[in-house]
């Protein structure tokens, strides 16, 4: 999958992503887990417990977005639960702090969708969307998602103090 | 903690959940993973596959009840999420098949609740209650739970169809 995410930039390739692939998306993965704003993974993760985490064995997947030799991005997707529930997938995403604001996020969730509807599941859960990462609302909001309901104060923002978690879903038709 | 869930019955006692325990335990799980109405746990789960996801190490726990030498339920316990999100609690519920109507999920619940309360949790989350399970989803409103949203069809249900999950949440007041 090409997108053209601005006039004038290389073009957005997303591919599966390799296990030599690591050390790459390590650099984009630490400084989200660091951070500790947008996700629930423990802020003390090593490298070898987040690429156990991030790197999906089927039949989950993780692929990257890349432009001009650069990796701005990732994503990982794969059944939300097991059994009667494993027809609707989840998803988690990260981009690179200095690819943000060019549509990386956005292509990489179009080609989650794509890849969903291919697969034969029927919907796309969010099980925990931080309520001030509101970049990402918007975006998945915007393509189709919607907040189901709101966990109060169940996750603890290092910004912002105790904060709500969305779940969010999308139905994917066949 | 003792109970006594009806005139005459031999007490209800609540107790963690030993390895050698397992045998009584798959008892009440198996059926429950069988007949596939209740949990996503995939229906063909071995008797090891079971333990290892039903018996809990630490910070999560594993307890029992019992009367009369008899094990009537189990239930599982511990955070929900890791990092930032690890102040509120998730918990799940057996009971034997011949043992239903006689208080024995409301006895381990308000166990659950009493445990999240001295461990310092500060909410108690269940991420996927089968909206057709009605006795479940009475007793959890009874007990202080509100269904935060619902994800519409995203369990197959054998007798059913298509039914939705509810995401529940209820405060744990320190």
């Amino acid at each position: 999958m090409i997108t053209d995410p601005s006039p004038g930039a290389p073009p957005l390739t997303i591919r599966t992503a390799r296990p030599d692939d690591w050390p790459a998306l390590w650099r984009i993965v630490e400084p989200v887990v660091r951070e500790g704003e947008t996700y629930t993974y423990p802020t003390d993760l090593t490298s070898d417990e987040a690429r156990d985490l991030w790197l999906a064995a089927p039949p989950a997947r993780t692929v990257l977005a890349e432009a001009g030799g650069a990796v701005l991005g990732t994503a990982r997707m794969g059944p939300n639960k097991p059994g009667h529930g494993d027809h609707v997938g989840t998803a988690a995403f990260m981009v690179a702090p200095a690819a943000r604001g060019r549509g990386v996020a956005r292509a990489l969730a179009e080609h989650v969708i794509a890849w969903h509807r291919a697969e034969g599941y029927r919907g796309i859960q969010f099980n925990a969307v931080v309520e001030t990462n509101t970049a990402a609302v918007r975006l998945w909001h915007s393509l189709g998602w919607r907040t189901v309901g709101t966990v109060p104060g169940a996750f603890r923002s290092p910004a912002h103090g105790d904060v709500g978690l969305h779940v969010m879903f999308r139905s994917v038709d066949t």
